[in-house]
Parts: structure tokens; sequence; C-alpha cells
């Protein structure tokens, strides 16, 4: 199926556009910068989405729905925010279409004007603090947990399959506290689920940390974030986590009676991850044979594919085989017994192999004689004959085995590609090969700033995790508190 | 907690529209026409997505996503669509906005103009039938079965929560097949499933049939739907299933190689069902007391309220009832168990009634010493004390009945509503009182516009289960093949 598939090291860039669309997982639309996502692609979408809704709700959260549209108005309450989102979206400034007057198709019919512009959300504060102000009154209205499952648009000029494009699906959650304190608490567990999610469901190793004052969302007081290490070493921002302070309340006059019977602002977090973590995903694992999905998030985690040349050797096999293929879907998990005679079994092999279909078993007349199967892993493109009466136990340990070895072999790579640097030559050498850079930095914008403009390197992330350890800034030479994560990045 | 509630039979439309703000469900947002869903009401359509997605994958349906913006000119390429959705529609017309020059907020950049317009989706077909064309080359690529979860825009003039809004969510299946048989089958195939899910899960009994072609969906050669009859008389269509011939095929030049070698167009279908549902379920059961919801699809099926003074009492009814709760739960029920300090109990009895929760369990002092537990049922509005020992049987039993009485009362209410009626007179006499008139219509799109304007009755549905029977035109009194349901209509 995958004819002049590229290796990563000769172009990773067309190796990660040509796997994306040869796997079935998306490709790019008639409109602009706005991809079509595929059925394997949104399977991917799906599992991912019903596992992180449960995480949300676990923790008390509700699902809610809020317009697309957004009153121009809206964006100009929070200074920082237009700044951050008016330069890049959508306007709706008509409602209606009509004939073309002078020839054929359709035109824009100028009578049917919007007094006030409307913006395609790109994301949903403004909105939601303007729906909050009527909920909350007092405390006992607090917390307000809730996210939104939606589509946003920000109109990227340079956009890549769900790393970037115009039109893209995400959660985003928005909540409103009665303290500081409360608040961030919410923020910082939002980050421990979605650190939680890449690690143990994408098998993904993320780094939790706070962003730089000028990778910080706009409008909030502080953004931590996840940050993923790609093959190509370059960083992935994976999702987000806003403590906003009062700065949507005050923008749109959310006051409460506190629980000292006094008015105050409502305190708030936002936090969302989108579409961008299957490009992730695909990127995190994937090798020159094509897609590398973890068990745990894989749509046909196992898939089985019979060898025979009649119709009586396919219905013995089936007869064998039907009854793990059940076994296995009572113990939750995906297969499919690909039983279609319009393929042969050499291309059904390329074709889970492609698609990063965890494991393949196969079986054929000599495997009945013997009481076998064989069985193709997919993360070390083994392959193994087992007897067939402890497929079952088997097969449930080997998706454990390749989801944990994932997950092991990502880590390894970003220990291998992480380096402590501590003088500029080094630096400038080093972000040319790629990695995570942990070197000292001054705390100021300007070096932020000439150091991404010498490099193209940004502050990925002020880790949370490490010891602090003072130093000198890689770039200035001044003092620094702790060592940053420098990056290229996505 | 809904003071100044309306009565249906006073205010039928206020009684709705309090009932949606009142309960919890939805509100106006500060966008024209686009509602909120609130999390309560939300809470509804995630029970109908997660039970309608189970249907159609159990059918061979896969879900994907496409984009929300559709370029101008794919309107015009199907004439009848053009005519159906371009009169209605919100349209992009910039890419950016900028700082006011000559004053404060923002406005738009006229330097970011689009070459040509996009449309905000009204439905899919003609982006995805764009799609779909590189999508299939022979027969071998069919069936394409595609649903997708999404919001859409209309830009409706008169709007109601639920019912009429600017934005909604739906789902819309388009589906590709090689023969017209297949199509056809699958249109029915998707109208049976809506029916089932209305009656068995809505509890709302409906009339499966195909419209007229005055109120066939543009674009279509057929529009199948189900009607259901609301408590004011009115007819609601709750769900619609399309066979759309080779129409959108030919219009976007979508051919395939089929078993005979040959070229040919392919057949389509395409269905959905909204939002709008909510409105069907909120309008067929609730009464003068509030919300009434069918156990299989509310949020809270059982509400548990312990009556108490002291502290010690609730922790000793919490002892006794969360065995309970937790039994409940166990076997898939929705139960919350409300020990709030900040509520009476008879607040939250309200509470529980007016929004609709099936069961109501209380635990008293009393009943401790009995080992008893008073249930009351929503649809009813009838208490019973029972003992506590079998009470999770107990309850399982009462939601049953509660969902089948909840269907029956619809049912018989459908009956008492339903009119022969074979002369004009009191055609004109039966529609200002409501309900479902099964008349004699001629067949043409003339009468069929005449009566409207005379009655703003409409032809809701050519009924597919009932015999046929000839007769004259109620109207015109010309020769009728067999009676058609008239109703005035949402």
């Amino acid at each position: 199926m995958a004819k002049d598939f590229p290796k990563r090291k000769d172009n990773y860039s067309q190796w990660y556009n040509d796997l994306v669309i040869k796997a079935d997982l998306a490709e790019n639309s008639a409109v602009r910068g706005c991809m079509v996502i595929k059925p394997y692609g949104f399977a991917i979408w799906e599992k991912m989405q019903s596992v992180l809704d449960k995480m949300f709700k676990d923790t008390g959260h509700v699902n809610a729905y809020f317009p697309l549209f957004i009153p121009k108005s809206f964006f100009s309450r929070e200074a920082n925010h237009v700044e951050g989102f008016a330069k890049e979206c959508a306007v709706v400034t008509h409602y209606r279409l009509k004939n073309n007057p002078s020839g054929e198709g359709i035109v824009v019919d100028d009578d049917a004007k919007l007094e006030e512009e409307l913006i395609i959300r790109p994301t949903s504060e403004t909105v939601i603090w303007d729906t909050y102000k009527n909920w909350i009154q007092s405390y006992r209205d607090l917390p307000l947990l809730i996210n939104q499952w939606a589509n946003v648009v920000r109109w990227e000029m340079r956009t890549r399959l769900f790393l970037r494009t115009a039109e893209f699906l995400w959660q985003e959650g928005h909540t409103a506290h009665a303290t500081k304190d409360e608040a961030i608490d919410e923020t910082m567990k939002i980050l421990d689920i979605y650190a939680d999610f890449a690690e143990k469901w994408m098998a993904m190793p993320v780094i939790k940390g706070v962003k730089s004052p000028n990778e910080r969302f706009a409008g909030a007081v502080d953004t931590y974030c996840i940050e993923a290490l790609m093959q190509d070493g370059k960083a992935l921002q994976a999702g987000t986590s806003h403590f906003l302070g009062q700065n949507f309340a005050k923008a749109f006059e959310v006051k409460f009676l506190n629980k000292e019977n006094k008015q105050d602002y409502v305190w708030a977090s936002s936090w969302g991850v989108s579409t961008r973590l299957i490009g992730a995903l695909i990127m995190a694992h994937s090798d020159d044979s094509g897609l590398v999905l973890p068990p745990k998030l894989a749509p046909i985690q196992v898939a089985v594919v019979p060898i025979y040349k009649k119709a009586e050797q396919l219905q013995t096999i089936s007869d064998k085989i039907n009854p793990v293929v059940k076994a296995l879907q009572e113990k939750g998990i995906s297969v499919k017994y690909d039983d279609r005679d319009t393929h042969k079994p050499g291309w059904k092999f390329s074709e889970y192999e492609f698609k990063g279909v965890p494991l393949r078993l196969a079986i054929g007349p000599r495997d009945l004689e013997n009481n076998t199967i064989e069985v193709a892993r997919r993360d070390t493109l083994e392959k193994e004959i087992v007897g067939i009466d402890g497929i079952v136990d088997h097969v449930i340990r080997l998706l454990d085995e390749i989801q944990n070895n994932l997950y092991s072999k990502s880590l390894s790579f970003r220990k291998e590609n992480t380096f402590m640097v501590d003088n500029w030559e080094d630096f400038k050498a080093q972000i040319e090969k790629g990695g995570f850079i942990l070197a000292h930095w001054d705390g100021t914008g300007e070096t932020e700033q000439r150091i991404k403009e010498e490099t193209k390197a940004t502050i990925r992330t002020i880790p949370m995790d490490d010891d602090k350890a003072e130093g000198k800034c890689v770039f200035s030479g001044k003092p620094s508190e702790r060592r940053v994560v420098f990056a290229k990045a996505y």
C-alpha cells in the first residue's frame, strides 16, 4: 500500500505528511487550512475523547455547549486577549446569499449585513464569561467546573495536518472559583490529568512546567503546559492549563458575594487539548514502516488474518479462530477478523503494519495441524509462532507489553536527546541538531526574544519537577535561578 | 424553585420557554438565535448521542469530521440545494480584525478579504461529496457509511430554544452506494433506527412516512421522516432520512466503475437528528409541575434525599442508604445522593420534581425505625412507603414501569388527537383545535399550498404503515389514493 514512503532521516516532514495521508488518518479539504479527519483518524480522536471525558467527569466536571459565534466587541474587553486572537480569525459579516443578478451563481446579499460582525470562536473565554455573569451571584454558585467539546477556528497561514489547522477540534474547560488558591489548584489538577493521559494512554513522556511570559496564553496570569519531544528533535506543546486570575471576571464584570459577605471578582482557569494530540501521537512512535499506535488508543488493537486457498479451508480456520476473537472481544479488546476474499494475506499484513495495528495474528492450514498461530508485534516487528490455547492471555500480556515498551522507548529517546548546555556556542550548535536543551536563562523577555531570533528556539517550559540550581544565563551571562527547557517547536 | 410557572393550557408557548430556562436546560446567548446548552440539558444530549452513536456503529457506520466551512461556489452546484439553503446562512468574508485606526475597539481588516466567501455549513452534503469524489473509484470502495457529529448554522429569523436555533448540534450521516436499491435500503434502515430511538428511548410514538414534494429536503429524491405529536396538538418533525438518488454525485462528478466494468454515478443517502430532539422530549412528557424525563434518557434517574435534623442523624441515614446507592449504581443506574446541608428536603423535593428526575427516594428517622423508605414517582406524582430491603429491585422495576407508562400515555394522547376528516369545513375546524388530521389529498403541490395558506397546516407525512384506501381530496374533491397526515407544525 505505501509505495515510495519516505524515511524519517531523509525527509521527516514529508514522512509525517505522507503517513497521515496514506494511513487514512486525515487529508486536506477544499477549504484552505481545514482538514477532513477520515474515519480511521477520527476513531483515534474518539478514543482520546472518551478517556479524557471520563477523567474530567471523575474529577467533578460537566459538559455544556456555548455558541460558535462571538460578537466582535467581546474581544475588545480583555486587552491581551484581543491582541492574541483578533489577528487570525474568521469573521462573519453577512447572513444571506442571493442569486447573482448579473449572471450565474450566487453572491453575498448586501442587504443582509450584520450590525455587529461575529467572530468564529478561536477559544471561548469571552462568550463563556459573558454567560457566567448571569450564573454566579454568590459563593454558593461556585465552583463552576464546565468543559466543552467543540470546533474552533484560528486563521493560521501555514498549516499542517493535525498539528496546525485553521479549524480544529478540542475540548476547552472553563472553571470559576471563589478563591485564588482554588483556581490554581484546579489549573494544576488538570495539568496532572493531561500529563497522565499523555504518559499512560499515549505512551508519550512529557515535561510539566510553566510558560515564560512571552509564551503565555493571551489573557492568562500563568500558562502551564506539557511538552513532548518528537523524533526529529523538535518540541510539541501537547496541552495547556491556564490560571486566568480575575482577568476575565473583570473584563465581563463577574462578581460574587463571598463568604465574608463582600463583593469580589471570580477566579478562573481554562485548559484545553486538541486534535493536535493525534499529530503528537503519530510522531511520537511511528517509524519507517508506517504508523505505530499504543494499544490503549489504537482503533483496532488486534487484526486476525486467515491464510487459505479454498473456501473450506477458510471455514475450518474461522471455526477455530472465532472463539478466540469472541473471547478477546469479551475482554474489551477491539479485534478485526479480516476474512475478506478481495485481498491477499500479504496485502493485509502490509496494511495492518502500515496502519499501526499493535498485534497481528495469522493462522493457516499448518497452524491448524500444529494448533499454533503466528503473532506479529508492530512495535518491534517481531514474529513468533505460539500455541493457540493460551492465546487470549498471551495477547492481553503483549498489548500491555507493547504499551509499556512504547513509553520506555520514547522516554529513552528523550533522555538521549536532552542536553545540559552552558555556553552560547554549544547552545547554537546543539539547537541545530535538535532535542531539549536545559540551559540557564536570565528571566527576561528580551533575552528570550534574542535567542529566538538567532536560533528559532523558544523556551518550551520552566519545568516544575526538577530541583532548582543557580547558574548564569547561557546568552547574557546574568544570574539565573534555574535551568529552563529550550527547543525548536511545532 | 419555579415560581410563577405557567400552566400548559394557559400559555403553552410560555410554559415551554419557562420550563427550558427554569429547569436549567438551555438559555439564549448574547448572539441572536444561538443558545447556550447548560450542563443539565447537555447531559440529555450526551445520553442521546451515546445511544444513537451505538445504533449507528452496530449497523456498520463510522464517524468522521468534515470542515465547518463550505466554499460559496459549492452551493451553486446542486440547483435545489442552493435554493433551500443559501437564503439563510452565515457568510465568512474576512479572516482578520485590526485595531480601529480612528478610535477604540477593533474593526474588520479590509485587506484580509477572502477571494471566495465561505459559508458556515447548514448541512454538509456539498463539502462531503466533493471529498467523496477522491475516495471512490470502484464498487470495491463502496458503500461508504459515514456519520458526523457537528454544529451547523441556519440563519433562522424566528428562533426558539432547542426547536429552532441559528446554531444547533446534530449528527449527519452521508452514505454512498453502488446501487439505487442499496441506497434506498440504507435510507429506510436509518428511518427505522430513528423511530426505534424515539419510541424506545424517548418514549415518544412517531409516525414513519415520506414527505410530500413540497416538504422534501433541498436536493433529495425522497425525504422520509418521523413525526411526533406534541401536547398542544402541533406536530414536530423529529428526524429525516433522505434518499438523494444520484443528485449530489452528478453535482460533484462522483463516478465509479461498477461490477459490469462501466462508469456510473454513485447513489446516496443522508440523514440527521439534532438537539431539536431535546425540545421534542421536553414537550412530549412534561407537565404543569415541570419537566418529566423518561428514565432511559434522564441524566439523574434516582435522587435520594436524607431527612435529618442533626449531623448524627445524617450519619446514621447515610450508613443505611449508601449500600443502596452503591447497589443501584452497580446496576448502571445514575443516582444522586443529595446530602447537601445548604438546602432543606422540601426544596430538594421541588427541585427534583421540577427537573423531571424519574424517581425520588426520601429517608428519615422514622424510616430508619421502620426499615422503610419513601418512593415518589415523577410521572404520576404518586408516593409510597416501601420496605428498604427489596428497594434495588423495586427501583429497577419502577424505572421500567415509568418508561413504559410515558410511552403509553403519549400513545393514548396521540390516538385521542388523531382525526379522520372528510370534508373541508371539518378540516378547518379541527385544525384550529390541533392534532393529526388524516385526510385525503389529491397529490398536487397546488392543493397542498392552498391548504397551507388557508389553515397553516402542512402535510406532515404520507404514512408508510397503514393501509391504502381510496377517497376524495378533502380540499379539491379530486380522487386520492390514500389519506395523509396534516397538522400545524413546529
